[in-house]
Order: structure tokens, then sequence, then C-alpha cells
């Protein structure tokens, strides 16, 4: 007899399980690391493989409207996003994408130099912001606080302000309309990362009035392990903007092989080279999984999930200390613990089939996708890991050995 | 009773042809624009997708080597182009890798000024370059001279010479080594744009002591529409640049997650972001394809077919005019014909199964791909154009409406 957590018997959600390819024995935690493959994608993808590039060949960039295939994705995300359409493409990686919109929001804001960022964003994005910085060689200046001194630390110096709404640690939410208020307010732009916001939390960039975001395609979005990411540039920017990567799919006419460089009008300016058809696809068809789905009830079954997830660590893991914001408003689609032998522990629980996280140097970290999740399966998940460490079964070596990727 | 051209009898790779999946009707001769699917790519893609995605999720980036894939991919590139192991990875779009090795190659010259490159160069590579000097704001020139002047224009002034090796509307392949070592001699740097040269042609980029390069993964490697591109950087100057765009996995330990940048020990720090596993994964597929071929096998056979092609063109196609170089030495793997309506042309022909592609203003392009290709296709498509050309059949409206790509 199946065992159902009564939390499950009105899951308006539920159904949207059997839509998804979950491994025997797997209770998945990781969709904010990477999500699980909607069950109808292999075939869409065997599609475009044998049928579009095997057989139209060259002919599919017209008859299967490959060209046009980042600006499609793009309206799809923006719909989960906010995000009008015409706003958003999928392309590159989301660091490149990064690159692209820091180096656009400056050339608004050319008289200001500092770029706020806090130190809860993803390292890639501080990277990324240091080297254009360097590159560019204009005593740009990377102001890096923690995330709660942020909005007083927005000035009339600050040219961009660029944060990540969701902490990829400790899921911990950046309130997006107001500090993107204050930026205004002071002159500011403001780019969001909605790297673990996009098909996770309710997202409104047009109604938060953002500049510039930018997104990952292979966390809740499901769109395959390297899925190409997202940008969103506000309407009233688009024309006043060029990409620094002046690549060939944002000019005006690129089947015209001009010699000089002329951007489209519109967001597309911001692609750069030929679109990934066989990623992109991936992307696409994975989105198909969110059409029906109103990101409300994501939002709600998702607080669901996480509340009971900590109530369940917090009563069975004592070992554990709640690392993320106990306010679920506060909270984006994930939560973690702190243990110290966390690392080990996480390697025993994935080995028993639960799989999550860990992140240096001791947080453990659960995502939760109310799609492919239900309430029965968080009981199941905190019951093992309580095992795990009430038998200390972590404390073996194979457990303790890094691996390459964490 | 199936024709044979007698040339068709001695050749070593005639059994390729049955590695690819060639549809049915078709002589593909755009190899050079979107290379045709290796037969075994589909099951390959579909093990990645259903196996290592659906089945391993998160744990494939350890277990599946998913983390090494572009550098696994490269090193198989860098067979085909003459760069030892460790100086290759693939990854991002070709413009993409412009920009970083463009960039790269500048930050080695600071004292001198001028980007050199050529009139025939792909149209993105120059959009890259010319945004990059706007970016950078700090007076570099981008001198744009037509292809045989280019080895006059070397002096002392130059910082990089930037040049396609092959040009992609005529086929007028540059002397690389030759150029290169002029190019050092003024102390400049070369970087070489292989897009229509690996795996079309032999390259030896480090006996030619070339300091950067990339190309493209779709066109001759086979490696689907929008592939992966790859990038070279010479042994001696991987550790002396850092990418312009640094993301996380050019770091040196990307999962510590440090604030801080540092570039990683070789030819990885010009990697960016997440690795996209499924589009590397059918370029490392289709490169199966190349592992027990020679490439001066494939160059003597890409020059027998195109010396053919030639041939029977002008004898039975009188209206065109050969636009690409005589000599097949000084021709990549690819012919250009020059015709007034080349357009409605070209897509008469393709109507017919004989795919080729056209270039603005009246280039009819068609490359060669000894891998999948027979001298008997050879002859058969130009028969097909001669009676297109012949019974002014091109001459329909249907072949002249111009489509989006071309």
């Amino acid at each position: 007899m199946t065992v159902q957590h009564p939390s499950d018997l009105n899951d308006v959600l539920a159904a949207k399980k059997a839509a998804f390819q979950i491994p025997e024995g797997v209770i998945y935690l990781d969709g904010n690391s990477l999500g699980v493959l909607p069950a109808h994608v292999p075939d869409r993808i065997a599609e475009v493989v044998r049928h579009e590039w095997g057989t139209s060949l060259i002919r599919a960039w017209n008859t299967h409207s490959w060209i046009d295939l980042p600006g499609r994705t793009g309206d799809r995300i923006g719909r989960l996003i906010g995000a009008p359409a015409g706003t958003v493409v999928a392309c590159d990686s989301t660091s490149v994408n990064v690159f692209k919109v820091l180096s656009a929001a400056l050339s608004l804001r050319p008289d200001r130099k500092v770029i706020l960022s806090d130190n809860g964003n993803f390292p890639t994005d501080l990277y990324v912001a240091s080297g254009l910085k360097e590159l560019l060689g204009r005593g740009h200046e990377l102001k890096v606080v923690a995330p709660e001194e942020v909005e007083d630390a927005i000035d009339d110096q600050v040219a961009v302000m660029m944060l990540t709404q969701v902490d990829y640690r400790t899921g911990r939410v950046h309130n997006m309309a107001e500090l993107t208020r204050k930026a205004h307010e002071a002159g500011a732009l403001a780019i969001w990362d909605l790297a673990h916001s996009a098909g996770a939390i309710e997202v409104d960039l047009a109604g938060a009035k953002a500049d510039f975001a930018v997104g990952c395609g292979y966390k809740y979005l499901n769109g395959g392990p390297g899925a190409p990411a997202f940008l969103y540039v506000a309407e009233a920017h688009q024309d006043k903007v060029t990409s620094p990567l002046t690549g060939w799919m944002g000019h005006e006419a690129p089947f015209a092989f001009d010699l000089d460089y002329r951007p489209v009008h519109g967001v597309n300016r911001m692609t750069v080279g030929t679109p990934a058809i066989l990623a992109l696809s991936s992307l696409h068809a994975a989105l198909d999984v969110f059409e029906d789905v109103d990101m409300a009830d994501i939002r709600r079954k998702s607080i669901s999930l996480s509340e009971l997830f900590i109530s369940e660590v917090e009563a069975k893991c004592p070992q554990l200390t709640l690392a993320s914001p106990r306010d679920p408003n506060q909270r984006g689609s994930q939560v973690s613990f702190r243990f110290e032998e966390g690392y080990a522990a996480m390697q025993a629980l994935i080995a028993r089939g639960v799989i999550g996280d860990f992140r240096a140097p001791d947080v453990m970290r659960f995502g939760f996708t109310p799609l492919y999740l239900s309430h029965q399966d968080i009981v199941d998940a905190v019951a093992i890991l309580a095992d795990i460490l009430e038998t200390e079964s972590w404390n073996r070596p194979e457990f303790k050995t890094r691996a390459k990727v964490t």
C-alpha cells in the first residue's frame, strides 16, 4: 500500500509528476541545480535530430523556423517571469549574458563608476563583472556588500545594481520591486539574475520595472544540462543599447553579409552566434510542461513543501542547523542546512537515492520543484536523512572523497 | 543498374558514406554550411538524454565526465588541425570565441593599435572585432584590406592579424604558415578562423606557429545545427592571457565558489559558463567518424571532387562563371560560381534535391565533403544543374522569393 501525505490529496499540480521521467528509487531535491528530464523531451529531441537536422538539413533554418527559436523560446520563458513578448531571448550561457547586459547597462550610465552587488551573488556573476571592469579599464568599481546591506549601499555613485534574486546557497530572496525602485530613485539601473527564480517563484520583471535580467535554462526550467540561458532587456532600453558581443545574429540583416555591423531592432540584438538548435529545442520543449501552469500554484506548493521539509528536519535531525530564512516569503524554492560533516552526509544521502547537493563550506542544499515532488517525497526523504545521521552511516571513507563537481 | 564514376572505384573513403544519414534523393553540396547527420549520432544523443540526464541527473557531471567534455571534444578536434592535446576547447559560438581570442591577443600587444583583417573574412569576425574595439575605447583601428593585400599590410603597427583561412564565399585559401611567419617577423600575433578549414583541409596550427584559432563545429565536423564552436590557444600563451569573459568554468576551482576570479592553468581558462552537454555530446560523437581518417585522404578526395565539379560545370553550364581560384591548392573544399540569377537557380536546384547555397549578390556556392560524397554524385548534380539552366526552369516566381535564411 502506498502511503500518501494528506497535503498531497488536494495538490492541483499532482498530475504533473507524470510529465517527468523520475528515476526509480530517487527522490530528487536538486532541481535547483539540474532539472529532471520531462518525459516527452527525448522524443522531441529525436525528432529534431533525425527529421529536422537529418532530413531537412540546411533548409530547416526556414522550414522549421530554427532562426526564430531564440525568440520563441524567450517568449515562453517571458510568460513565467512577467516579461512581455519580445523582451526575452534564449541564448548563450548565463555568464555570457551577464557580460552582455552589464556592459549594456554601464553604457547607459557613462558618468557613474560603481557596480553594486552582494556577496550572496553566484560567483560567476561577480567574476564576469570583475573581468568586464578590467577589460574596460575606465575606473569602474565592483562594490560587493552583504545582501542585507545592499539597500543602504544604493547611492548616486551607483551605475548598476546587479543582484541574483534568490541566493544560491541560502535561498534568501531579495525584494526585486523595492530594490529596483530604490536603484531608480538614485539614478541607477537594475540587473536581476533569475537563475534560481525562473520557474521557481513568481517574478514580475515588467511590474518591478527591472532594466535587465538574465537566467538559467537548466534548473527549474528543466531544459537539460548546460541548456541555453536567457536574457531580458526592458523595452525602453532595447534600441538604446548594443551588445558588446556584436555577432552576426544581432545584425539587422545577417544574410546580407555586410561588412559593417548594424544592430537589429529589439532584444535580438543581444544574440551573438548561430543559435544552438539542439539545446534550444530541448529547452523549448521542456517549457511545454509550464504552458497550463500558474506560477502562483507552483509558489504555493513550493512553500508547502519547504515548510514541511524544515519542520521534519528540525524534528528528526537535530544535528542540522537551518541556514535559510525561516519566513517562507523571504525564501526561494530551496532550503539549506548547515552541518559540519555536510559533504559526507550528502554523499551518504545520495547513495540512498535522496539527491540534494553540497555547497562549501558546510551547506547541505535541497531544492523543491513542485512540478515533480510530493509532500510524501519530503517525508520519505527526511526519514532517510534522519536514519543516516542517527546511525552515522555518513562516517565512511567513500563518502568523504571530494568529487570534481560538487 | 547504378552508374559509377571510375574515380569512385579507388576511393579509400567510399565506405564512410554509410556512416551518414543522407536523405533519399538528395545530393548534399552544403556540408560547408551545415554538415550531414552521422548515422550513429541520434542513438548517442538519445543515450545522453535518457540515460545520462534522465537517470544519472546531477551525478552525471562526475560519473559521465560531463565536466571534461569541452576539453575531450577539443582534443578530438585538435588532431584534425595540428593542435596538441590541451590546446583546444569546444565551447560557445565562433563569434563569442573570436571575441575571447582577439581580446586575449590584444592584451599581449598593449602598445600596438591595429587589428588587420580582410574583406573576405566572414562578417561576424569583423563585427566582433569592431565591437571589441568600440568597447575598449583605446584607439584601436580595424584595418580591413583585400585578401591579396594582407601580406603587404603587415607592419610594425599591427597588433593582431585576424584572418579566416578559407574564404566563405570563394573558397580562396590563405597561406597560414607564410602569413603567420610574416606577422611574427613584424612583431604581430596571428589569429586564424578555421570555420571552413577544420575537417575540410589539412591544417597544422602548431607547425604554422599560429597564436590563436577559432572554428565551427557544425560545418565539416558535422556536430549538428548551432553546435559548439572551438578555440585554440598556443601553449606558450596559455598562462599569459585571461579571457575577457571571466566565467566560473575558467576558474581555478569553480566549485570552491570563491568570490575572486583566479583563472585555471591552461586553455580551459577560455571557457565561460556551464558546458552545453547535449550539444557537446552531439559534436563529440560526430567526431567518431574522423577517428580512423587521415586528413590527407580527405584533402586528396576533396580536390578530386572539386576539380571534377568545375570541369563538368564549365562543360555543361556556360552561363556560370567560376568565382573560386582555379588552382586547387589555392582553394578550400568548396567551389563558387557567379550567375546573375543565382538565387533563383539555387532554389530550383534545391527543389530538385541538389542542395547548395547562395551568397549575395550572385554567388552559387557548393561544398564538397569527401566523407559522404562520391564522384558520381558530382556528375549527377551537374547534370541536374545543366538541365535547370538549359530549360530556364529557375525562371519561376516561387524560386525568386527570398527566404529569411539564405
